[in-house]
């Protein structure tokens, strides 16, 4: 048989595929009408895992395979029935009665920041709140209380190549406080060596800063044969040469950092990367979906079972919406089940991903909505020329 | 219209669903069989792409979800495919050749590790290999140097809720040394306060370890007001206070960095979180695969296009091949591919999944096979018991 006629047959059989996958759907709108009239919950695990044992069964060899088909086109219905019953009412009225923006004018915003004035934090609040003074805060967890007090009306973190903190630890934080992601921000760091103002390049012996600083900065260690010594900060490191002052000891932190404890930079970029950037994130108690939204965080749980992230990902694909990042995490005393981390494009505003998240809300075991925010991609453009930085 | 009648109607549709979706794999083993004789690619995206528009088009309301239906049922005809054809010659060889333990008996083996003597690293190579004394070295490069010099047979790193770097520094450098990783173990850590052997818990005001050991035991150095010192590692930092003796100091560090410098152990466990463990990974040059290995880890990239990744998990899926983690990364300069990081269950010495990573190797950019091991789950368990710790 040649090539062309195969492909006739399969045409054909896709054709037929086709009229029998819309009459099911069919069928699924039908099954959703009935189930809001009577009442009747969406999910029924028993009937799906009846008709997968039976479809593997019947196809032999093909049988995983049409297993999977047959979940994915479960996944499909049980989405429209959903849409038909309007599914997750509390999430649908979280969405709905969420804010634009702030009242507050953003001259009378409170900022909770972790870290010391000259930070990286310093600097990314700087960026996403221009004109606020923030205020500090030793720990991650100073930040939450500080928000859940009333005594900020949002907190900066970072969340990624952060020193503070992995990222799961502050997504744990925001579940434990039910708060939300407002804003998020990818700053450029750029490490820099600052000293004293008298000091010049060869006086310096000694560099101060964070460990995770210093060993992002190795190649110029130790090309220039200087001692590394750890601290708590970059900034804090800083502040230390400011106060110190010895001729031959530099810090590396940030231009900010230098210009904030009136250090002098003495060389700009000597980390051993270019790529080297930090995310941010603001957190707030209330839920604000500015009206330029483009990136919903979301996180849920799943059974550690063949396909089941394959299964909740067709919801995703099917709405047309894109992945961009993901990341699993075993649950601390649960080897069974994983916590999921998504972050994916789309703007609850619009009716299918409204629905979405609503069934999804409904479906998926401690499924929570995290915020729906826009990353400043100006402020992160313009920040990545070297003249800014 | 009752319940009971859509769903025999839906059985009706499903019956005859199944026999097309059987025709329509039997039709791609026609065309797999055809390839074959005439040596031709599996991969035809420009009739895949055409197909997949000409049903979202013909589906009206349903066009999104069929399309992702399709583009599924394609992934399955085209794994089929790949097995006929035999695929991923490179691949089945690399495989087919790897051995099932290095040669050289335990005790003659060389293992890299980073950072110091009674470091975490240290303990996690002891468990590791046990009776080989490891060498040590300052960071994960020079690591891979050692290996990739024949200084080392292997090393071993931290990889999870590590100061070292990220996990994403890690995969880096093993893709660019071209190494794998032919073990894994998740260590649990147990912050210990040790002192000299004359200090007593009453005389201790600092603390010295690592910014992120501080962190970690936040509570407890605040509900003994005691000062925080910086150091590069825990280890480092216990070393120190062997070094200075001072009766009113004591290091944040492991039980075995403690007997490695003399110290006495005042109070086991005084992290924060009863859970706090790194997962270590052992890389090799060579491609080692023991016998239980149930691991495998992969990295590839993916277009950003909508459902890119839902269409790749129907392969693992079909295959009945579970993940056990999932990580994207963005790539630097390209903003519209992504990087994954994926763990599943499985051993490549089954024909199956042999079959897949053969295909896989094939279609996906960038694939990289990183290893197939098994997680040390013996040595972890009996860690965990507070006596060993």
């Amino acid at each position: 048989m040649e090539l062309k006629e195969i492909r006739q047959e399969i045409d054909k059989l896709d054709r037929k595929l086709i009229e029998l996958f819309k009459a099911r759907m069919d069928c699924a709108r039908k099954v959703g009408e009935y189930k809001l009239k009577n009442n009747l919950p969406i999910l029924n695990t028993e009937r799906e895992n009846e008709i997968l044992d039976n479809v593997e069964h019947s196809c032999g060899e093909y049988g995983y395979a049409a297993r999977q088909l047959f979940a994915s086109i479960m996944e499909l219905s049980r989405a429209l029935q959903h849409d038909i019953v309007g599914s997750g009412k509390e999430m649908r009225a979280l969405l709905k009665n969420s804010e634009k923006e702030p009242s507050l004018p953003p001259d009378q915003l409170r900022v909770a920041c972790q870290g010391i004035r000259g930070a990286n934090s310093h600097e990314a609040a700087t960026v996403l709140f221009p004109g606020v003074e923030p205020d500090f805060y030793p720990s991650w967890k100073d930040v939450f209380a500080a928000v859940d007090e009333g005594r900020a009306d949002c907190g900066v973190l970072p969340v990624e190549n952060s020193s503070a903190g992995s990222v799961g630890d502050v997504y744990d934080l925001i579940l434990k406080y039910r708060f939300y992601i407002t804003k998020a921000l990818d700053l450029p760091i750029n490490h820099c060596l600052c000293a004293l103002k008298q000091s010049e390049l060869e006086d310096i012996e000694q560099v101060w800063s964070h460990p995770q600083a210093l060993s992002q900065c190795s190649n110029y260690i130790a090309d220039n044969k200087l001692k590394a010594v750890p601290f708590s900060n970059t900034a804090v490191a800083a502040r230390a040469v400011a106060e110190e002052k010895r001729l031959s000891c530099a810090a590396i932190c940030s231009e900010q950092a230098s210009r904030e404890y009136g250090l002098k930079v003495l060389k700009k970029g000597i980390q051993n990367s270019e790529d080297n950037s930090t995310r941010f994130i603001v957190i707030s108690k209330k839920l604000y979906i500015p009206e330029n939204a483009d990136k919903i965080s979301l996180c849920f749980c799943l059974p550690h079972v063949t396909g089941s992230l394959h299964n909740v990902l067709c919801r995703f694909a099917s709405h047309g919406l894109n992945l961009t990042k993901i990341e699993s995490r075993p649950l601390p005393g649960k080897s069974f089940e994983y916590l999921f981390y998504l972050d994916f494009t789309g703007n609850v505003r619009e009716e299918h991903v409204m629905n979405l998240m609503c069934a999804l809300s409904e479906e998926l075991p401690e499924f929570s909505f995290i915020g729906n925010y826009s990353e400043s991609a100006e402020g992160t453009s313009s920040l990545r020329s070297p003249a800014q930085l």
